[in-house]
């Protein structure tokens, strides 16, 4: 029988770290500190298959490990000098469950297991501290009913509230006028004597007898086997099922049990616990970094209720630093810490307490950062020698940059946060409120920094959200017009603010604040020209302007980017629609737009006016007419895009949009809309209520638009091959690529195709010269990926709208699906939100299937995405493994799909290797 | 080298019927009749064979070719006793194309080929009739003209409206006063005498000349190459082309042309000409039905000039019938017919021409007949061992017997049509016009009938549709929710009318009427009150009562359905929601109900208030409060429903649609509920924006609803099964299938089947008594026949629903898709409307997606399509070759599914032979 346990202590351990699929990665980083003689409680770790026994067994600890766990604990009890289940020498232990992977649903840790009334006693006599061992005791009472008897925590909420009532009246103060937050900070639990403890203690053991018909279990070893089974319980419990569910993890894995003797901060002063970190996990500065309370237990730090206080000297506050306090101790955690780093070659998360002045570390793991430290720390440490490049690239999160290229909320700064919406588009922004698009620019032209409320945007707001600093809408999700648009314009945008309700009448905004157990306060009424500050890469809207950071991109930052285009097989491009965008995309890395979109260029104010007549006009000789007045300016528009991008493809997707985009909705916009087209206002109702759609997503759009009124497309073909000819003419490299949007047939591209053909023939003919450019389309219907081998006989690309193609295959629209994804998410039906992430299994069987069979068709087809999930670490993983040549995303994540791409081709190359990134 | 041309004529033929592929459908009919002895005038059949090689050799007839053509042109002179180019005695030619199936685009028929001036005074003089020699010249230069070289038809109006001008000035009439219409029926091409005529023929030619640079082809052999010429052509123009891609039609079939020598009814008065039917195309009936005008060309009978007399006696003029006029004639038409029905087993089409008392035969094919003619006929056919019974059910097309299920039209009856729109719901209706569901439901009431008149239907209206006898909507295709409800209620429905434009506060509609070229001529307005017809089987709207024909199922309709049930193996189930759908259903033996919606069981007025109630609801235990109200009522329409379809399979569908569905949203209804409610108006107003949704049809509905608020389908199951228990208890067999809509993951399934097994045990433990039931899922979702085989894990039997699958699949709306779907069907890129036959190539591929996954993952998983293409005979044939158990359509449409599937299954069973149906 293969062994069941693996005991660590005194500088040696049976395990180490890379056993933690035996081990867990808690017990295997335990045994390997032990291996490398830094000073670990001793313990031992029930391996990961005796979990799967477990439960093959139905559910019991049989008799040989029963004995043998017995076994090991006399191992430590020789090591500590104790002996488990002795009132005399007491030993107590802490039970931790630990899985291969940390895993949310699983059991905790459950403390000062080992404990009853005569123990207590026990401890009460050697430490001279009956508070001490008291509170110990009823701490462990209600986590151990909590976890392992099912006795839930609040039950005892009731016995805590009359010990404090008891200790006010003692101390007297009127407790009854008192509420249950006041009460507890005028009585802590540090207030609690003896007596009352005692109490406290007997009127718990009560509520558990009542409650599973038996008392409390005195018995230490009935303890620990209780808290073993709920260890392995837990493996099988509803949450973790379907979270392994979702994150393909197997039920065979199970989790490890790792049993360790307690140590205790808080004997007395020469005591004491702290966390600290090897390098600044903030800015990722090679200091040793940590703080620490004396006479304390390791949550206190955590918990805030004393202010921790500094480990090392030049924080301010020298004398109470560990440094000062406890030389020895100091030293002794320098070295290891030093010793952890350079074994582990990242930078480590340290728990350590200090029992007596003997220190001994708890915990030791890769520690979470900013981006801006990953980025430092990774760079530093392969100039160091301690990892390659190559590792470098995979230490940092792509996402974890995002925060390097917005400005954000100084955290130092007091704030009061008034909602919390999604974080549509990163970046903090402060200004007055205004609630439509014309006052943001009115008052963003008289100097003013302005935030664009609105319950929603439309393609009509776009000058005010450019002329606004940030955008917050009530309504809409990660990939509503507002956050897809702030996203390209890399302004922060808050969206979907569900507390926030806009009065466009009023010009006001009423919003519901609520408490941090949601239950809601007060309504605070925002008007226009208040100030407010959005965090747009939390989702935080607070009140007033909070001090900003800029954003500043390092020299570390630039040596990464380096490296990661060296490794990366797949190009990253920009979503960019003008020439303004174009520039910030390739001053960002990009190497080429791969979705330029026509339909942003009508909304200026010069060309709205003629898009109209275009959509209102009764036949196609008057739609002509309204088109010779677009052309020029759309002309213009690609002439400064493919100036921008001089010598890089740019992919233009032609007019998309269902035409009712174009028209106002609101009645006095109509009428005036109506007295300078010299029309009736009936006549423009009447075209919008033709136009109306049900589900304008499935509706008159995309090609659709060209199948039934060619002539705009003509015009645009035209208004793109000019200004191509025109750019080349001035000796500029021009690489268009034309995109037809919304096909599913052979028949429709072969219709576009035949469009572009004949316009091309006369443009060349006119301008004299010819131009090299590509006929392409979107893949973003199920219908077109399934043919895409038909679609690939006319299209020389592919560039996935995944999107769309996300809504149609998943049958959800984005707008709407704020009402329920959230509870899909929670449920475990997607992992993630399906418009951030890929949905893989569905949406990228899709993709995938289009990429086979378009190569089927035609060999060494350009295959590229444009979606949004084109920015999207989790998502360019798989568009690496499906093998696009390119993503394109925002130009603000231009860099971070470089250091994604980078990823994705290094996790190829070593296919089947678990390679772990900062995360 | 292969034959080149098959010589037909006096009794023989080079070909014969079996050689369709070669001659062209009309080629081999006549070679057939000739070799058959029937009297056809001689002519010849060019290959398909030589229209493929035609191409390949730069579109050039070759010398041999014609040489060969020449030779043919004397067998048929020497036959006739005339001589091609002579104009001493002049043989004139049809030249006509003909390819294996009829294609339209095709060039059609150019008769009097191998005129000129010269031949022309010959035929004057040999006939003594120069009218009748000028008019055939004037009438072949015209069409000539336009099929051959190009001139369009409408170029020679002008000369022939100055022919009648002239005309009418010698008859003394002022034509300047009269427009085009009034001027042709006051000079009909009859009044056009000799000089006229003979100027008129000297106009076209120079017209020609002018528009083609060059003079009218005088030689008949030029004219004949370019008549040949124009029909080989004719195969690759585009709109051919189109519909081959289409119809998977390959290029290489190619057209043959056949060359015949003309024959004359309009010589004098032993001439004449006539069409006649074998049977009665109309009823079936066993008799010779025919129509002929003596003195005339074949023409004339068609284009209704004349008013055709009877062929035989009986019909009230016998005096003018062929029988009596020309006995001899008659007598071999007779014994012609009787042959040929013989020999070809199927009612012919026949067309004669009698030249100087010589009967010929022109035509001979299939005829073309009423759905009630196609069952009689067949039925009969096989009574009189004609056929077998496998080609009886193969005889009759299955969308044809629609007509016979509901009333129709008298077809005898004065009428004046309104309108057309799309024919969304067969069935004729007359009744008042009523603009809201309310009115309809008072009014109906009193005993009046009413034709409900709305933009769109909604649920709301469900109860005055059932109160009218029609619907008519403005808005909205064939899968609308008028168009989809009609059908499972039998009730007339035009959908989609946009020619009628409702105005709800006046009470009116406006149509505007168009003439036949599709230019308004007038505005009608029809008040609440008058009274209109609707023809749901034409999309007809007629003004007034127009009588219509009740629906009788014949006796020859039962035994042909007979027939089909023995060979079909898909079973056919009805979507039906109550139990009087249900018992309609089974009586045109439906075998299950495949789709009982429970929505529209929410929508009557005793449940309504309570659906609100729980939308409304503030949290779970208000909404558990309102839907306790509601499960009653659920749990009685189950009951019906189960007693209904005793012993037969029940698919129950939880609640699909979102819930704003339910909510009214104008405002005096808003209002009056608030009031019922003791609400205030504002807090309806706040939810119904709060539900709003962009694309209702991508939002929160479906199992989506049950993740969110599982108490719903908590509610619905146990409705569900509380019926069973207790109409089982009652001794009556249940067979419940619970179907979860609109889920695309197995975690979705797992949740709903949580839901209804816990309600399960439940209620067979309060009931005492367990009942079989089986578990399955609704596929509609892409991505839900991507992961089929997931899916059948949990679900016991899938049901596609097509519509749903379409609209995502396609991203096409239904509702919003008639603005465009008409210019995609033209535009050859659907062949058909996707929403009424499915889209094999797209939709049809995921279908055969899941059936695979699925039956891998559960073998013997039961299959079927519960969608709009359930009904659809085209939809059906696919279904059966993917190998679905059942398909599920309207109750009205059961006997067309039924007929459909034995259809598919001896399609299936004679696999690659190309079987024929009657159209």
């Amino acid at each position: 029988m293969a062994r069941q346990i693996y005991f660590f202590g005194s500088g040696q351990a049976d395990g180490d770290a890379t056993m933690k699929n035996l081990l867990g990665g808690k017990g295997a980083g335990l045994a390997e500190m032990s291996k490398l003689g830094i000073p670990v409680p001793p313990g031992f770790t029930i391996t990961t298959e005796v979990c799967s026994s477990f439960y093959a067994a139905g559910g019991k600890l049989t008799p040989e490990l029963q004995a043998e766990i017995k076994a090991n604990l006399q191992r430590i009890g020789a090591i500590v000098g104790t002996s488990f289940g002795s009132a005399a020498s007491p030993l107590l232990v802490s039970v931790r469950s630990g899985a291969r992977a940390s895993m949310p649903g699983m059991m905790d840790t459950i403390l000062n297991l080992g404990l009853n009334d005569a123990i207590v006693q026990g401890i009460a006599d050697l430490t001279k501290n009956p508070r001490f061992a008291l509170d110990a005791y009823r701490r462990f009472i209600v986590a151990y009913s909590d976890i392992v008897l099912g006795v839930p925590r609040n039950r005892f909420d009731s016995a805590l509230m009359a010990a404090r009532f008891e200790t006010a009246k003692r101390l007297g103060i009127d407790g009854s006028r008192l509420n249950g937050a006041e009460l507890e900070r005028r009585v802590p639990d540090a207030a609690l004597d003896e007596e009352i403890l005692r109490k406290l203690v007997a009127d718990q053991k009560k509520i558990v007898a009542d409650a599973t018909r038996s008392p409390f279990p005195e018995d230490p070893y009935a303890q620990l086997w209780g808290a073993i089974h709920a260890v392995f319980a837990s493996w099988h419990n509803a949450r973790a099922r379907v979270y392994r569910g979702m994150h393909d993890i197997p039920e065979s894995w199970g989790t490890a049990c790792t049993v360790q003797a307690m140590v205790f901060g808080n004997l007395g002063d020469d005591s004491g616990t702290g966390v600290a970190f090897t390098r600044d996990p903030s800015t990722g500065e090679r200091r040793f970094y940590g703080e620490w309370l004396p006479n304390a237990q390791g949550e206190d730090v955590v918990a805030g209720v004393r202010t921790p206080l500094p480990v090392s000297k030049g924080s301010g506050d020298d004398a109470n630093s560990l440094e000062i306090k406890m030389p020895e101790a100091f030293a002794e955690l320098v070295a290891i810490y030093q010793k952890l780093e350079l074994h582990f070659r990242d930078m480590q998360d340290l728990e350590f307490t200090i029992q007596s002045k003997k220190l001994y570390l708890l915990q030791c793991r890769n520690g979470k950062r900013t981006g801006r430290a990953a980025v430092r720390i990774a760079v530093e440490m392969v100039k160091e020698g301690l990892i390659s490049e190559r590792e470098a690239i995979l230490r940092v999160e792509p996402e974890s940059i995002d925060q390097l290229l917005h400005p954000s909320i100084d955290p130092a700064a007091p704030k009061r946060l008034l909602a919390r919406g999604l974080p549509a588009s990163p970046g903090a922004a402060s200004g007055q409120v205004v609630f439509n698009a014309d006052d943001a620019e009115r008052r963003a032209g008289q100097g003013k920094a302005v935030i664009l409320v609105r319950a929603e945007t439309s393609p009509e707001d776009i000058h005010g959200m450019k002329a606004a600093r940030g955008i917050l809408t009530s309504r809409g999700g990660m990939t509503s017009h507002a956050a897809v648009v702030a996203r390209g314009m890399g302004k922060s945008c808050v969206a979907g603010c569900s507390a926030v309700s806009v009065s466009y009448e009023h010009q006001t905004m009423a919003v519901t604040v609520y408490d941090a157990s949601g239950h809601p306060t007060e309504v605070v009424t925002v008007k226009a020209g208040d100030v407010i500050t959005l965090d747009g890469g939390t989702g935080q809207v607070f009140l007033g302007a909070v001090p900003t950071v800029p954003a500043s991109l390092s020299r570390e930052f630039g040596e990464l980017m380096v490296w990661a285009d060296k490794v990366r097989k797949m190009g990253v491009r920009a979503n960019a629609d003008t020439p303004l965008d174009a520039r910030t995309a390739r001053n960002f890395g990009a190497e080429g737009i791969g979705l330029c979109r026509t339909e942003h260029m009508f909304f200026d104010e010069e060309r709205i006016a003629a898009v109209r007549e275009m959509i209102l006009a009764g036949d196609v000789t008057a739609r002509r007419r309204a088109l010779a007045k677009i052309l020029p300016f759309q002309r213009e528009d690609f002439i400064g895009v493919f100036q921008a991008m001089a010598g890089l493809p740019v992919t233009i997707r032609l007019l998309d949009p269902p035409l009712h985009e174009f028209l106002p909705h609101d009645q006095p916009t109509l009428a005036a809309l109506a007295k300078t087209m010299g029309v009736r206002v009936e006549g423009l109702e009447r075209k919008n209520e033709e136009l109306h759609e049900y589900n304008p997503m499935l509706g008159h759009r995309g090609c659709r638009l060209a199948v039934t009124f060619p002539e705009i497309y003509e015009m645009q073909a035209r208004a793109i091959l000019e200004a191509a000819c025109d750019v080349a003419a001035a000796g500029v490299e021009v690489r268009p690529e034309i995109m037809i949007p919304l096909s599913m047939t052979k028949r429709e591209l072969d219709i576009m195709k035949a469009i572009v053909d004949t316009v091309k023939e006369e443009v060349f003919t006119e301008k004299g010269r010819r131009v090299d450019f590509h006929f392409g389309t979107m893949i973003e219907l199920p219908r077109a990926a399934i043919r895409a081998a038909e679609l690939a006989e006319t299209a020389e690309f592919f560039s996935f709208g995944t999107n769309d193609l996300t809504q149609t295959t998943l049958g959800i629209s984005r707008d709407d699906a704020g009402k329920f994804l959230g509870a899909y998410v929670e449920a475990g039906i997607f992992a993630k939100d399906p418009f951030t992430t890929i949905d893989i299994p569905g949406v990228g069987a899709l993709v995938e299937m289009a990429c086979e069979r378009g190569r089927a068709q035609r060999p060494g087809i350009h295959l590229g995405v444009c979606g949004e999930h084109g920015g999207d670490p989790a998502s360019i993983r798989f568009f690496g493994t499906v093998g696009l040549d390119y993503v394109s995303c925002s130009p603000y994540r231009v860099p971070i799909a470089r250091l994604a791409a980078a990823q994705s081709a290094l996790l190829l190359d070593t296919k089947g290797a678990t390679v772990e990134t900062t995360r």
